[in-house]
């Protein structure tokens, strides 16, 4: 099993460099500079490459090649970096894994724009492979497009509204990150000609994958090992933001610890030397718990999934994805 | 000719009332309130709705029927008012005609966000109709959008550089007007299967309209009449926009006169009062006369594509709609 694990691994970090390598010349020799330097400076600041990589991955499941399903992968991964310098102005965000954001390096307008031409260069990429399934790729791309605008607008709202029900949060997160996730394996699947189950399958595995990892998000943000987290644990509660924890917690509590977590959203955030104490209040009311229960089962509603793929060994390459989401420190 | 202007123009009318139509149905019912709110207030400003407009006509003259190109034509109108909305964040305008601007109205992340929804269903338009054509229609749309942001971004360059050519300011308006005409006219024309002659004629025909359209944006802000242009003159020389006529005059002008030009340039624009004087300055240098004859110039060049036109009746409404645009006032 471990053996299986490392081969997993050798195989995502393989597929992830092919990834970066496409990334890389995307923008290239593109004019203006002014346009597309600010654009490679966000899609230079890494990260997992979660989504090209679950497109690949759904594209091999459903009996397709990796060649195929390229040019796609870096298409969700430039839509994905779009939302992210968009939501970065949004959110006043300062820093992005460690570095400026966009609109901090440059400007406002600069930001706004490079979000835009990723989104456009993104388009660009989806349509160099004209398969026969060119419609449902689009149609599947565009409708998470859709979604991630809505889920960023509900977050938005959340933020003003002293009333947010979980259920309202979830639904946030199916449109915010799910979609997207859902998206890329539909992606995938069409790419490779997958058959309706295969491509309900899919989706389904990604839907339930992307609420795993948000849920997973918020825990990390309050729970993680700041040393290997790479930034300061806590800083949602700090931003007042309405996380699955938060809105658990105050759905949770009672009498004097209710009324300091409406205090936070009076308050839109606490200070720094808060955090112990809404961190020992959210042990008390077992949210950490409540969460770490929730990613396991939206996890294995995902795992569930897998029963309609063709190969035990795609369904274990699935398996080991879920598991190192889910497992994941940062 | 007076009766085929007419009923040419009751043609427009109609077709623009069924587009209208469509615009109002895009967005309806949509949640949540807070993204599609905001994009129905930029799309309510009216306007010609002459890219939808392009679309139809280009259609027609390559044999289809407008009903089939409906679609599109919502998706072009509503992908331009996505750029509307974000060149206002970034042109820092406080009104767009005679209206809060939706930053404004709203505040910068609705903007941003609303921008992107637009675009968003711009897409999902341009694919409701899945013709044989659909592959070109998309590269076409989506390298108008390409386009678009480059050019855009060319324009904000601008506003920092010293020097700036005639032949660097054709290139911008190419990317940032024309190219957007000239997606019209392709879109419309493989809507209805067009043979390449018809679709490159039509093209020309777009690119070349669309920078007559522009040059003839940059003449109307200092030469029209206040009360036909719906906001005042001279708000280019106000806000120190490089326009073919500042340019031109940048170019034809000697001594105290050139020094005067250049210290808009440095001032980065000119007081109110100092209007008067500047056009008058632009008189001297006959550069209103020098627009007008490029605006003729690249409108006969676009009605020199039209020979390639099967029917005499398209070509004449072509023409009817150059002549209309090159002599609006508005």
């Amino acid at each position: 099993l471990n053996g299986d694990k490392s081969k997993f691994l050798a195989l995502y970090e393989r597929e992830r460099m092919k990834v970066e390598e496409r990334l890389n010349d995307a923008l290239k020799n593109r004019e203006p500079h002014s346009l597309y330097k600010p654009a490679v400076y966000i899609l230079k600041s890494g990260g997992k490459r979660l989504r090209p990589l679950l497109v690949l991955f759904s594209a091999k499941a459903a009996g397709g090649k990796f060649s195929k399903a390229y040019n796609a992968a870096v298409a969700v991964e430039l839509l994905h970096n779009f939302t992210l310098v968009h939501d970065d102005i949004m959110d006043n965000a300062d820093k992005r894994r460690g570095r400026l954001t966009v609109h901090k390096k440059y400007d406002l307008s600069t930001a706004i724009l490079a979000g835009d031409s990723l989104l456009s260069v993104a388009y660009e990429y989806l349509l160099k492979d004209s398969g026969d399934h060119l419609k449902e790729v689009l149609d599947s791309f565009t409708h998470g497009l859709v979604e991630v605008c809505e889920g960023q607008s509900m977050d938005k709202d959340f933020e003003l509204l002293n009333e947010v029900s979980i259920n309202e949060y979830i639904l946030m997160i199916e449109k915010k990150t799910a979609a997207m996730a859902e998206m890329c394996c539909i992606i995938g699947a069409n790419i490779a000609c997958a058959s309706k189950q295969e491509i309900k399958a899919l989706a389904g595995f990604g839907k339930n994958i992307g609420i795993a990892f948000q849920i997973q998000d918020d825990l990390l943000d309050i729970s993680a090992n700041e040393s290997e987290f790479g930034k300061f644990v806590g800083g949602d509660l700090v931003e007042g933001k309405k996380t699955y924890l938060f809105l658990k917690a105050l759905e949770k509590s009672k009498g004097k610890d209710k009324k300091d977590f409406r205090g936070i959203i009076e308050r839109k955030g606490i200070k720094l030397d808060e955090i112990p104490k809404f961190k020992a209040l959210y042990c008390k009311l077992g949210v950490l718990e409540d969460a770490r229960d929730e990613i396991i089962r939206y996890s294995n509603k995902a795992l569930s999934k897998l029963k309609y793929l063709k190969k035990q060994e795609d369904r274990e390459l699935f398996i080991w994805l879920t598991d190192s989401l889910i497992k994941r420190n940062r």
